[in-house]
């Protein structure tokens, strides 16, 4: 009998109304003959409920005692859902993830996944049960409860799919697959039936919110067939539409073979550019520089160094806008003390990325991405290229016409 | 080093600034030199909250779920209680039940607790941690979470302390301690420094509703020492004034050498009572009549069968308010088929006994008790005695009359 792990997230376990749709659905799919592992989020708002209470009684909480905390919200939920799907008939049973050892490392707040034993899940599936497990959590070899960080959840799911040897991994959330790019931007961007694993990587990254990171790399290694699929759709629509509903994360190497070079338009708004002008240009200088920022906790993205002339170069790169202050409060010290030169920033640009693992075999994707910009005005601040995907960043205001220039550009309106 | 186990009712840990209070106070005794393990309840209306969301989706729980629910609550209290300690400069670590071992049987939402593993706290204890440990729940050999029912946390936070040979349980509520009699109907009623644990038993089932009345059968049967007192005081009271403040419940059986015979009186305003009028007076007659009420889950409080005349008898008993309606229905039918006889019944009766260890070795309490009640022009509806209580059930608009009568009889509010 094929297993499959189907994943909620906060809003469809929003409330207890929607928790019984959860419960019908799963139930759809059980009484088709399937085995079922449901892996629920908290209730939406409840984590950030309890962090909320967390920080009124102190500014930086400890972790394990958070992790102890904001574990509670799934617990909650596996708990209703397993006593929703008794309602409509089905034999069900909840865990929190210490009670099917789902053994973590004890980087509270930031756990990863070790080892997952699945005797107990076993047993309960072939006696005819649905199997409800927390998702965000485990326990690490101490017997304190570690979370995964935000959006964990996703990754459980996976986790428990790739050791439970299940068929797919079905992760239901309130957008219905991956797009070509945001519809709120191209309004005719297409739903993609399936991505390769490299490609969400770029997406997800790039700011197509729809699956955790980390869980997309851990379908990634283990080679887990995971599909992006709506949960406000009808319980009971039929399961052949359902089945083939969303956008499959595929792991084939030829999915794409018939396909267009591009897949999708990626973009974030919200970066910052920060450069430093008139740097030495000697060995060691690049970690010099992100060295402090690094350590501030800034996360950097793209970087460019130019060609020096007469021994001094420019230094740039991209930091998220909400770091953008701070980060040049950090430079601003360092650099004018141990590095010299002077530091200039903007902290309205975004970046725009065009991607497909189809880009590997065909030539011109760049040139034709930096031709429809050059036709639309759009002046190139930074470039930076990957296998699989081109990064532009772009002053701010052209960010909406750029995406939708590239969109009609490439074609991906089209299936 | 002394060890003390604290526990906090709900509505003590009922918001952050509450539980910052309650850290302040831990703090305090930690300060002293004590070692301490604090055993909170969830949250004032937590509990409800959780159970209310089962029941919108199932009216029927299974109960291993709604204990999987339900014990969220303590989990959140200990959590946030630990971060308070940090942020009082304490090192603390809290623990939910299966973290320390407490074993239950699996008697889902009625457990009751088998054993208490020390190892763990004893370790963190002797590290000059302060140990905060959830109520209310354990874990079965299933590795299940099973909770003892409500207010069981009384019941945890006593088996804690004998578990770990603390010194004394100090159960903070929302109370100062137990009086002679509800202060709201005596008015000059007096807190009692001490009772017994007998007496507590007779005061706890009587609606002196302190403790949960498992935690005093605990308390007794490892004769903890427990002392009920109020969180509602200033945290930072000096410790040689909170140390002998509330009520401590003894098992010294010379604390009342010199005291009163009466420690207090109590009542329970809703009862009802029920007479089969009529019935053969033959072998079983009792169980034919209680066994269905019984089956109808109906506790049964005062029992009366009168001397036969003519082979019939009377045969009186009493309910709780709330259930007479059922009860006398479950009756009706059962008598006119089954037993023969007539039924009538009064749901406006109320119950006031007189409690004290002391009535052992005196005499003329039951005569003066009953002369107290008659100057006052009251009729006895029903009498029923035990060593150290006694109870009669009279008409309810009497009820405080009589309380008021008894405690100035009997000198209560003299100390």
């Amino acid at each position: 009998m094929a297993l499959i792990v189907h994943k909620y997230g906060g809003t469809s376990m929003g409330s207890t109304e929607r928790i019984k749709n959860v419960a019908r659905r799963v139930a759809k799919w059980h009484d088709a003959g399937y085995q079922v592992i449901v892996v629920p989020s908290a209730m939406s708002g409840e984590t950030n409920r309890l962090i909320g209470m967390a920080k009124e009684i102190s500014p930086q909480p400890d972790p394990r005692e958070l992790d102890m905390l904001a574990s509670t919200g799934e617990q909650v939920s596996v708990a209703l859902l397993a006593m929703a799907l008794h309602s409509v008939g089905k034999e069900a049973v909840s865990y929190a993830g210490w009670q099917v050892a789902i053994k973590t490392d004890s980087a509270f707040t930031k756990a990863r996944i070790q080892s997952i034993d699945d005797t107990k899940v076993k047993a309960d599936l072939d006696a005819g049960r649905v199997v409800i497990i927390t998702g965000f959590q485990g326990v690490d070899d101490g017997g304190n409860i570690a979370t995964l960080g935000r959006g964990g959840s996703d990754t459980s799911a996976v986790a428990i799919a790739v050791a439970m040897k299940a068929q797919e991994c079905l992760i239901y959330t309130d957008v219905d697959g991956v797009y070509t790019t945001d519809p709120r931007v191209v309004s005719d961007a297409r739903r993609l039936n399936t991505v390769t694993f490299e490609e969400m990587l770029e997406m997800a990254s790039l700011g197509s919110k729809v699956l955790q990171i980390r869980s997309v790399e851990f379908a990634g290694n283990y080679r887990m067939p995971t599909r992006v699929l709506s949960s406000l759709t009808d319980p009971m629509i039929p399961l052949e539409v359902e089945v083939n509903s969303g956008t499959l994360i595929s792991f084939e190497e030829d999915t794409h073979m018939e396909q267009a070079a591009i897949t999708g338009i990626a973009f974030n708004r919200d970066e910052a550019k920060i450069t430093v002008l008139g740097v030495p240009d000697k060995p060691g200088i690049a970690y010099q520089i992100l060295g402090p920022v690094a350590d501030a906790n800034i996360e950097v993205d793209m970087i460019i160094q130019n060609q020096s002339v007469d021994g001094k170069t420019d230094f740039t790169f991209t930091v998220p806008r909400g770091d953008y202050a701070k980060a040049m409060d950090t430079l601003e010290l360092h650099v004018k003390s141990h590095i010299g030169g002077s530091i200039t920033g903007d902290a309205k640009v975004s970046k725009v990325s065009v991607v497909g693992v189809g880009m590997r075999s065909h030539v011109g994707i760049a040139s034709q991405m930096f031709r429809t910009l050059s036709e639309e005005g759009i002046n190139i601040l930074m470039i930076s290229t990957s296998e699989i995907k081109i990064s532009v960043l772009i002053d701010e205001k052209y960010m909406e016409l750029a995406v939708r220039a590239l969109h009609k550009a490439f074609g991906l309106e089209n299936a």
